[in-house]
Formats: C-alpha cells, structure tokens, sequence
C-alpha cells in the first residue's frame, strides 16, 4: 500500500468540452478512517456525461464540484481497513466515492455489490446506475409496452445499449441512433436492435427515422437533445412515451443554441415529456438488478466495457466519452482486484 | 324562417394571420332533415384558437377544413324540425355544426345543454369545452394541488380565465399571464388572481415571474406557446407539471420560428409536459360541468362574454380573438333564442 492517496481535481471551469488541463492529478496523504469509519481502495471508477454539468456553474439538481475538490464520480472498490462493524475488509462495495485511489467514509452513501458470477465492473454499469437508468427509464418513465416502436439515441452508449436490449427483451420493435456505423453495427448486430442509423452520415434524421419507424413512434428515450431529439417529433404516435435522460448534445455548447419550437407536436399526439434523474429511484434497485443480472446471465442482455487503465486516464477517458469515442461502457480501472 | 341557408365557408387557407378575405360568406337552400334527422337553428357560435390550425394544411389532429366547406365551430342551437323521436322541436343542443345558421344531423354528435339558471351560451364556454378543457387540463393532466403556485397563458381567454379560478378554488397561488392591463386588472380584481403582468409591457418575463412567484412554479397551463412558455422553465419547481392546452403564438406565423432548447430544465426538475385534447375527455363532462356549473352558481366562477352580432361578423370575431382582442369568451350571435 503507497503512502499517498492519488486524486484528480477539478482545476477549472471547462468552456466547451472540458479540457485535460481542466482537470490535476494531485498527491495526498493516505486518509485514515476514524471511528466508525472505512477506508476504500478504488478498483473502477465510471466516467459519465452527468459529470459535465457538474463541472459547470449553471443550474443544476447538485451543487457544482468545487475548483480544488476531488472530482465527483462512482466507484467499485474494496474495503481494506474497517472501523465499522458493518464492513468487513475485502468487501466490495459501490458509490460515489470520487476520481481518487483511495477514499474514507462512514458507508452510509454506500451500496453492496451483487455482481455474482459476473464481473465486478460490471456494478457500475449494468447492474449500477446505468442499468437502473435505462430500466426505470424505459419501462417506469416510458412505459414500453410490447408492441411499442421505442428509439434511442446514444444505442450503442452504457444507457442507451441497455434501453434498446431491455426494450426488445418486452416485445418492442427497437431503433437506435449512434454516431459511427461500427456502433450502429455493433447495436443490430449484437445487441439484436431491429436497425439505426449514423447520425453523423445521415443528413435528414425525419427521414431516416421515417424509413425505419414506418408506424411512427411509441417510446423515445432521450440522451442527447438537439437536433437528433428535433427529428423524432413529427414522427411521434398518439399517445406517445419521451424520456429525457441526458441531453449531452448541449453539455459542452459555449452558446446554448436554438432549436425549432415543438410543443405543438404534443397537442396533436397527446405526448408527454418526462425528466427524470436516477438518484429518484433508488428503491428500485433490487429489482432491476435482479432482473438484469438474470437477463445478463442467461445471455439475453449482453455488455460491452471499454477501460482505460489507470486514474490518470480518467481525464482524457471522460473527454472521449463526451466525444462518443465509446462503444459500451467506459471505465476507468484504478487497481487491479487481488 | 327563411328558405336559405346563410354558411360561411373556407374560401382560401391563410398565410400568417387569416383575412376576412379567407372566408365567404354564401347562401345555399335550407337543408332537409331525411328521417331520423333533425333541423337544428344556430343560436351561438363559439371562436376558438383550434379553428386557425383546421384553416391549414400542416399536420393536425383531425383533417383540415376543405376550401368551399362550412368552417367547422361549436354551435349552440334549437332543433326547430326533428325526425328523430331522441329529440323534440325546441330542444336546446350544442356541437360541432359549423358556422352556419341551419345545420342537419342525426344528433350523435350533439350533447344536450344543460345549463340551468346560467344563460345558455355557457354552453359553449364554462359549461362546454372551454370549462371542460380548463377542468381536465388543471386537474387531471397537471395535477394542480392545494399550495401549488400555477402559472397561465392567455389567462383572460376562455379557457385560462377558467383555469385560474379552479385553481383559486382549489387553494393553488394563480399568477396570469395576458396581453394587456385591462386584462390583467380583469383577471386580479374581477376573478381573484393573486397575480399577473401583461406581457406586451413587460421586458424580462422570467424575471418579472420570478418576482410574482418566489417560490418557483409547480404547473404552467400553456395555451400560448413562445417566449412567454420559454419563460417559464428557468423558475420550474421540482416535479413540476406543464400542460400544452394550445400555441396561440405559433398558429400565425409564416415562417417557424426557433427557440432555446428547454428539455434539460425536465431534468434538472424532473418536470413533465403533456400535451392533451378536450375531445379525448368527454367522459368527465358530467363531473367537469355539475362543479363548474355550481361554482358559477354560488359566485365563486365569474364568467364574461363578448358577444358579435351576426353570422356575418364571425370571421372578424375569430381574427380579433387570435389577436387578444377579447377579454373572456368571445361568441357570435347568430339568431335569438325566441
């Protein structure tokens, strides 16, 4: 065990896409726990589009990171000293523990990792917040039903690849749209979407979509905003299903940009638009674990990571994820589990 | 009675704001009632905002009106000839039977008026659609609740000066938003509004809402759409509810126009919007009327109208009220009730 703590701070405000300089890799001492405490060595920590907003100063659900304070992020680790009877050492266990080696808490922000025969990573995706995302997502917030036409924008990201496959496990016609033609193989022809398209070779997305959701659409899922989610509306059904998950389109805009006006599109097909955060449903963790790790187990549900090795990386792995430079989930290994 | 039927039909679909140039005033022979039908005599014509999008061509919620059709409107009427035993001469209906003084029907589209000690134009406002879309949209689409702070458009119109009385009555803080200062006096001193500005005077919307509303906004009722609705995000309370009643704002223009992107504020907030038609909820006229009937009865629901004399000068009503011209209901009458 090293005797300092490696951790990446915030070191500026990011204009437009976060820069590495934006971010400083600093040494601390090794924190100790105190009563009742737990000291958490890192094993992967998630790098996800959620954090740019909390990089910036503009309204948001959280407080913004502080310039100097310890980047916020999700974590897999492993308890290697325990002053709390709840916790033994080698436990694994998940939460929001930050962009460092080495973290202490009283373990309360904490949660078991339940990953079973599969990988550990895999808590901070499938069966972490990405999965309680895209399942709470699609089937709480949208309400997919079999039958449904449901498209996804960012398919072939940690969310969206997850939307698209609990979507055709329910009996829905499925399409995503991603932005290089290997994502959008890799979400027909592995994941099993019924099609996509390249948003970034596609010039009318109305059309494209038109071509491929020929009854229009039930369910859309939304992770991007902008122009892509502009496409979607005159295509919608009645009664049609909009989640709004993440808008990553706009994180990183200097200006915020015009869009056109499309309420009246909800009049017409008495649709409904719905934010929603993840921290709200929390309480449905066991289940849409459960029915992930199982889905995951038998096969039907598959997972791809893509790592990057070391907490040094985390910068230039987070800039690349708010590129889309990721097929799947991007993670960042931070040690390796002994 | 006279042996013609005066009708005014669609003469051209408008380009921007309709002209009276747009329709036409003609004479066709007195319909027949075949058996099993009735002759109904018009008394009222209602005015709507819906009217301008069934004059074009765009997308809609029902097919647009035909040049050289009857415009399509609500009606309030006498059957004078009846050939159907569900209906005797005398009877008062309303429906949709267009802008003409004589209208032939087989009455299943026809509902009776009920409307009491109340005059019987309220059958084509607060105990018609008009109440029956403020009714639905505050409390069943927008869930408005006692210590909710509402927000609505056009909120001396029909609708939203009906909107902000329920929500008043229901123990909701009600701020309304209108074109001008007697309508904003109207809707404070006349219907009890807590509050309002007139938007044509006043620069900054957001922030003079946000002074009328400090603690934020639980539901906005929209029938206006723009920069006014733009306006609203930025101070949305969490888990706000937004109701897409109409776009006012946007039916007119020649050329789309474009706006801020709003859909991260849903996020942030986790806010809904939902869009709705009055048509899809007939089934609550019953309830929606036997209250609203008896609020206006006991004093608490104040009504007012504005009344065109003649067939003759629908056009110039509906094209004054897609203008603000009127402050509550504006109706033509077409013949009086004898």
């Amino acid at each position: 065990m090293t005797a300092t703590n490696r951790q990446i701070t915030l070191a500026a405000r990011p204009v437009g896409l976060p820069k590495e300089t934006d971010f400083r890799l600093i040494e601390s001492p090794m924190p100790e726990p105190a009563p009742g405490e737990i000291l958490v060595r890192s094993l992967f920590l998630s790098v996800d589009p959620y954090m740019r907003a909390r990089m910036g100063e503009g309204p948001n659900y959280a407080d913004p990171v502080g310039i100097g304070d310890v980047m916020v992020g999700e974590v897999v680790g492993e308890v290697v000293e325990s002053n709390n009877p709840r916790f033994s050492e080698g436990t694994l266990v998940a939460g929001l523990l930050g962009w460092q080696e080495y973290a202490v808490t009283d373990g309360s922000d904490l949660r078991p990792v339940l990953t079973g025969e599969a990988p550990i990573s895999t808590a901070l995706h499938v069966l972490g917040m990405a999965g309680l995302t895209a399942y709470v997502g699609l089937l709480d917030i949208c309400q997919a039903r079999e039958g449904d036409t449901v498209v996804v924008s960012a398919a072939a990201g940690a969310v969206g690849s997850i939307v698209g496959q609990i979507a055709r496990i329910h009996g829905c016609r499925v399409i995503g749209i991603a932005g290089s033609d290997s994502k959008v193989e890799f979400i027909v022809k592995e994941l099993g979407f019924d099609g996509g398209f390249n948003y970034k070779t596609t010039e009318h997305y109305t059309r494209r979509l038109a071509e491929l959701c020929p009854d229009g659409i039930d369910v859309y899922f939304d992770n991007v905003g902008g122009s892509i989610t502009d496409a979607v509306f005159p295509l919608l059904r009645l009664g049609a299903r909009i989640g709004i998950c993440g808008q990553i389109s706009q994180y990183n805009l200097e200006k915020p940009e015009l869009g056109p006006r499309l309420l009246a599109y909800l009049i017409i097909k008495r649709a409904r638009i719905q934010g929603f955060l993840v921290t709200d449903h929390f309480d449905r963790y066991p289940q849409a674990t459960a029915e992930l790790g199982a889905w995951m187990a038998s096969g039907r549900l598959k997972v791809r990571e893509q790592i990057a090795d070391g907490l040094e990386k985390a910068p230039a792995a987070f800039i690349g994820m708010l590129q889309g430079a990721n097929t799947g989930k991007q993670l960042v290994r931070i040690a390796e589990h002994e």
